[in-house]
């Protein structure tokens, strides 16, 4: 099973592709979509919309997983992370891919096995998992490979309990 | 000018169409993009989208206006809010239309001429406005009209202060 995932934001949205192959996590590609700063929220959206468009047609996942949002910082950033995760999940649903949706304590559970597990030891966890040499840079797609991780696991569980 | 109002929502998108001609405000159109309740939220982004690329096309307005969102009350309906908001965006963009954005202040301001009015106070002077036998319902159509109001008014000034 081949996940993409996504860390939603408005100047960086992450991204991170990895397989699951029997008890085996291959690490595809990850990345981030860029939007210029002093650009219309609309624009960035739209750089959003296609941008994932494309990792969809590139990397043909065959779910795409994002962060379960909560509110409580900062509003306004909230206002358009939830923006960008709503274009995000229309480029999902536009390409009929379901949509995985994790919270912070469900990826640390799934990653580590710890669900108070510190950022340092989900990137170190990321590292080993995706038999990768270093931990994979920027934090925005570290998250996004931690998200489609969770995915894949949950994935694995369904088609046990199903088989 | 004319202009296509989004009071934006999961469960209903509020839309209104005004056009400005002189000092003239002519009512267009106005009702809901409704989504199913018990559907999964990606595919209620994906309707809001279709249907706002539908109106963009049938009732061809020079722009679109939304409101300033601010979250404090309810931040899992902010969320949604937000998430459906980001979709109308795109598809203005996609559309090549401007938008303007609004708070209930300068709705407030811009359609009774007081930024203290209240709910009743605004949906009659839609009324009186748009020449309209009632006021406008849904709500969250009114609300819509509202906001196309203010945005055909803001390009008055707009035009004023560049002519």
């Amino acid at each position: 099973m081949r996940v993409l995932g996504f860390d939603p934001g408005t100047a960086t949205t992450g991204y991170g592709v990895v397989e699951g192959k029997g008890t085996r996590l291959i690490h595809i590609a990850h990345g981030v979509i860029s939007t210029p700063a002093h650009t219309h929220f609309a624009a960035r959206l739209r750089t959003i919309h296609e941008e994932v468009a494309r990792l969809i047609f590139e990397y043909k996942p065959e779910a795409v997983a994002v962060e379960k949002l909560y509110f409580s910082r900062n509003v306004t950033t909230g206002i358009s992370v939830a923006q960008s995760r709503g274009v995000i999940a229309l480029a999902a649903e536009q390409a009929s891919l379901p949509i995985g949706e994790f919270s912070p304590l469900e990826v640390k559970n799934s990653v580590v096995g710890y669900g108070k597990a510190t950022k340092q030891q989900v990137q170190n966890m990321i590292k080993i998992l995706l038999n990768l040499d270093a931990a994979p840079r920027p934090d925005d797609a570290a998250d996004a490979l931690a998200l489609a991780i969770c995915q894949v696991h949950a994935g694995k569980v369904l088609r046990a309990l199903e088989g």
